[in-house]
């Protein structure tokens, strides 16, 4: 999975609060752009974000004179924003679950913007399919916890954090697919190995 | 104000229903847009539409393979459309409000696809604010309303049809910029001139 | 299906959007009606609408005087238009999924307004449920595909029409149902005869 | 204010949640009306309320056959109820804030059902706003406090009382209007008389 | 299931709604609770909210003075309410539905408070989960009928309402986990005994 | 203002996604809390959250069997998340806009976890009222700027930077009130020094 890092522009226009709406449109037809960010107004300010779907919204639908409208006005402020290390498929399900389109990445500093056709244009979930890749993962990490625990005994750290990250991989295809699982791969090893990891902290794992 | 066929895009995509989600992907990145319309099946059949934002929400963020998934499970069916006679601003106002990017412009056949980044970049919202245009407007049908009703008398059909537009375009910029009217033109007329119009159908007006 | 111009109710109130809301309650008391239209104010103008659910939603829950405020203040506008060609299924969707109960049909002029209630009483999809329909549709096409493309050729445009039929409607049952469709009739025919059709814009089908 | 009993239609029709939906069209054609309540299964147990728009959505919208649906598959469940006391303008603000347009009056008992029909044709809204009734009951309390607090004293519990309920119908009557009270009649009295209530238990009040 | 009535907290705090925000904030601080009750101003008069949600999303969040903003400006008014004899997983339906994290319980007064995590800590729904418990009372109730109807009659009045209530029961059980019945254990007996209940209002069943 | 890290709760419970709901109750009823975190199942995956709200609706509101279904089912993922250096008022802000109660604290690890009622509790919007001191910020702000002009000349980068400065914050406090500024501090200086800053980015700032 490619990580926002990877696919986001990196070249974003900013704009103050204080401009009137008719500098932002100037400028996004200029650029050939629809979103800006507003600038922090101080270290703890929050960035805040508009876009040609506000402008439309706020000012075009209504009527208004984009002379005397300010962008603070139209602004979403604070904005979400996504860190540049996360996986290209869960900006993808963050953006769309609050219905939004574009996004800023923010790490101490404003680094990029994201879109959804970014998204769409650059992202590889065409070649390699999330649901794939979690599938052969999987596999693997199931492969090495079985190894693992054979090599180093059912009731060892290594062996308990060998199963944790299957445990982890399963339960995030799972949820991928909304599917249910009736007995983990775990949990079957526990059928087998009843021995294990009873001091779990959450209390009803091979509780044999 | 234009109307939405003066700025909609007349070249429109379109793809079965039953196409595969990849095939959208690869259109979309072929002709670099980020909608298409799905065409009716039968004659009274409703048009379809699919995004980018449909994509990257329901097949990229689940991480399913967009090679099993089909056009129509991730489709919006029936979608608005708009008629091209529209006013830009009306446009604006039920694409915003229904949280709309794009709608097809259909009447007997799909005409063209009008985008909110379309309304940015073509609309005159910046030379010609609706607000501005409804306020000229006003004026000139009360000089016009007072004129006619001098000319034709009080009770006259032609006095009343005169007052019914000022009437209207001032509840509409009134609407415009969510402003409370305590009396409209026509009311103040009405106190002048008494006699006129009692026999409306919604009937507290000039009812003295 | 029946056609929304078939069950629309023709005799429509409307009424200004400069009214008082009061006049709009004694107009929709004396009808026996809930819904009233607001018309354009001029050519380009949308069309606006003001219900009982309106009107009590803004005006007796909150306790203001009925004869102190305007239908401007309180209507939807533009408010969503149904085609009078849409079939009734369709239009039930596009309401409901706006969550509205009530709208105009308009085809340059206003020519009706259909309601719910009016899809309940009068609708046919008791007699007549959709699914059954479209599998019945389904069924006459694939007939029909199979012998055009005996007779033309598999290769021929009459036996590509036939078969965009097939697939369209296939696919829109598959989508009522929210089934999903692991393989096609066309693409079962494409094993069959994998020299059909190499040339698709949309470009993985028949790739044999 | 009338009340939701005074109102309310008490000939409710009912229909179990295993019933199907076809059967729910007929009852509701046969009997011109567009709600039905879904019985309690047990004492414990809530209402259920199954509506033509619920039919409309989720039956004719999606084609499937209404001999194959039960009422329980589309119905609402709980559903918001309405006590018999409340005055119809909170019921109308309770109703039309949930989005609702028809719910069951309960009190032990299923008692009755109301709409926003009902409330439109026989509120008293139009004859008497809720405005202007507490306007006129603030005046009448706010005379009584004033009255009171002179011949039991300023530190009285009648003297306080009284200002409990101006304070309460001065705060409605501002809720209900949106508007801010720079100061209350309450404080304004406790200016003149500071040696006032100095003990409640939301402290700031009379302070001084 | 438990009532509501059991396990909602009895001690409820409440405030006018003239008081100040910062007086809800220092009473919410001082009680160590986050939700307080806005009693009614007048006997039909319905009871309002305010929550610590409500103060951080009106005032923290818009940097307002809470010195300044009244309870009434930011309080929920009316507010769901819960009835005492409710089944907990009917309140936590209800709340959920309506995504309320607190509702007062009113049977002509107020009697208690129930929160969200009230009903974590003191359902009992991990003991006893109510797909079980109707999965048990479904089977008494079939044996009951089916012993009735044997005794009675098959179109005995005793055997229908035997069957009511084991109806009732199999679509509440099969709402809740969203199942679809192809056919009712009552249909299943109709066909055993045609002869039985030819005359239920809604028409279809039993129609052999 | 208070920054997120300074108020937020480092002691944060998490739980695998594959856990059981029933481990999730057991956990939060022993620990007295109702949010826990879902850790990443690998380096780019993100962080998902269970609520005890959750909970309530999707297990005991619906009758399932809490031992039955696993956290991974119920959860949200990706979730909200904040950085520990955004001011309070703006993390309240961009939660309760997003209507949540409590969201995790991420800079490259799962630092803490802030909640409504942590603000509530701990926030200093009673002491210090963001929107008084935005206004001290901005008059210190504004006598710096006019100071720092008359020093370097209207022309000077350095009196460009003062004045972005107090934009900045004039339009951060206007947007909190929900303002609108006819004309801004710096619009006035551009009256009285209509040479300054005639090369802005975005145009039609004192173009004089």
């Amino acid at each position: 999975m490619k990580k926002v890092s990877e696919i986001m522009t990196t070249d974003v226009a900013t704009i103050p609060g204080s401009a009137r709406v008719s500098d932002a449109v100037n400028l996004m037809r200029r650029k050939g752009i629809h979103t800006l960010i507003v600038d922090q107004s101080h270290e703890q300010d929050a960035y805040g974000i508009v876009t040609a779907f506000d402008i439309v919204a706020k000012v075009t639908a209504t009527g208004r004179n984009p002379r005397q409208v300010r962008v603070y006005e139209i602004m979403t402020k604070p904005c979400l924003v996504l860190n540049p290390e996360l996986g290209v498929e869960y900006a993808a399900k963050l953006m769309t679950s609050a219905g939004i389109h574009t996004a800023p990445i923010i790490q101490w500093n404003l680094l990029g913007i994201l879109s959804v056709t970014d998204i769409l244009n650059q992202g590889d979930f065409l070649e390699n399919p999330q649901e794939d890749a979690l599938a052969k993962q999987f596999q693997a990490l199931l492969t090495t916890a079985r190894a693992t625990c054979k090599q180093n005994g059912a009731a060892s750290d290594a062996c308990r954090q060998a199963w944790d990250a299957v445990d982890a991989v399963e339960a995030e295809a799972a949820y991928q697919k909304a599917e249910i699982l009736e007995k983990t791969a775990f949990e079957e090893f526990c059928e087998e190995y009843p021995e294990a990891f009873k001091d779990r902290e959450y209390d009803t794992w091979c509780s044999g």
